[in-house]
């Protein structure tokens, strides 16, 4: 191993440990909605600054790499769109922190009715993004189109979501405000799963040297 | 001129290029929901693919320049940024086109009530972008700040917009469906007004080589 080797290492170290603390802002996000959770919530919204901090220290150690190491081909892409890949990351966490928020707004009220949808879409769009990183990492393209597959189910439960919030609202004028704040829950879900295709979209572009970005028409934030 | 300068310069230009279709998708966008043109919302879905071109241009053109230039200090950290705005302008692209695809499904329905504040919203995000891109390519601290200054106003208004809704959608249920609409687009240009904030906060860091990323307290996609 040279020290570059080890520096590219510790770069993807960090990369993933960005994922990991992304992927459990997620999943406590909405755990915090679902189980009515304040503290849990306030823990998600304090526990972002770990994440911004990690997205400033990944971009600062990929611009020093790439200016002492000049790194070529491979590793320079490597470099690059890890870079690039931390700002959908950094989404993502500050995404979490928003549902969290209408989770703390939300639980000052009765619950409009038990979450169901939500924690699927949940499920899936936190799958998503711990896969497009291990893709990235792991530099593993069928991984990164599993990824890209499953962002429709993602769009259909939301799709679900957001019309049984509205008859909720056409039959009922007092759930309105919470029927907004739960419609806004679903669709941060749905950017999560956005943010996760992207950065699958990326590790095709990456692995390929092609370009996949931008092939579909242009979905909701796609 | 060394034929890098020429290159960078070109790469500006590109930038300004995306920067300057991304701004006509916004305004068209909006003057499509307003004026309930159908012809100008498919024109705003189809020059998306023109974004989407730069985008992949943009990243292409600044990997190669390192690679080949092995630019050092300033300019890397140049073209580095560059790659990570583009990420930004391309997602406000794609928030153009769901306000049109949104004012497509409105076109079909009976206008719920003048659009004033969406407007208002629409001529600061528009004005955050450009400015945003501006202090980017002329390294402007000032105006940097001066967008980043500007978000709240955006938020004001988004938080007016979704209050003014929901009174609609308490009093009157056939206006549930079309409301929910016109708060998805309020979300949508408040996003827009983010990606120029995060450019902005980019350019801060660029210009200065010091984080303000991250030092406000996260909010709405912050």
């Amino acid at each position: 191993m040279t020290v570059f080797d080890d520096e590219l290492q510790h770069l993807k170290e960090k990369l993933l440990r960005m994922g990991s603390l992304v992927e459990d802002a997620v999943k406590n996000s909405i755990i915090a909605l679902v189980d009515r959770d304040n503290t849990l919530a306030q823990l998600v919204i304090e526990n972002d600054r770990q994440v911004n901090t990690l997205d400033v220290e990944i971009d600062e150690e990929s611009i020093r790499l790439i200016a002492l190491r000049q790194p070529m081909a491979t590793d320079l892409r490597f470099i690059t769109m890890a870079m690039k890949i931390t700002t959908d990351m950094e989404r993502v966490g500050d995404l979490a922190v928003n549902i969290a928020e209408r989770a703390l707004e939300l639980n000052t009220e009765p619950m409009l009715k038990p979450y169901i949808d939500i924690p699927k879409m949940r499920d899936i769009a936190q799958g998503m993004i711990r896969d497009a990183l291990n893709a990235f990492v792991k530099k593993d393209k069928k991984l990164a189109m599993d990824v890209i597959m499953r962002d429709d189910e993602v769009d259909d439960l939301k799709h679900d979501v957001l019309q049984e919030l509205a008859v909720f609202m056409a039959q009922d004028p007092t759930t309105v405000s919470r029927a907004m704040k739960i419609s806004f829950v679903a669709q941060y879900l749905e950017r999560i799963a956005d943010h996760a295709t992207n950065i699958a979209e990326m590790v095709i572009y990456f692995v390929d040297g092609k370009i996949i970005r931008h092939m579909a028409p242009p979905a909701e934030e796609k």
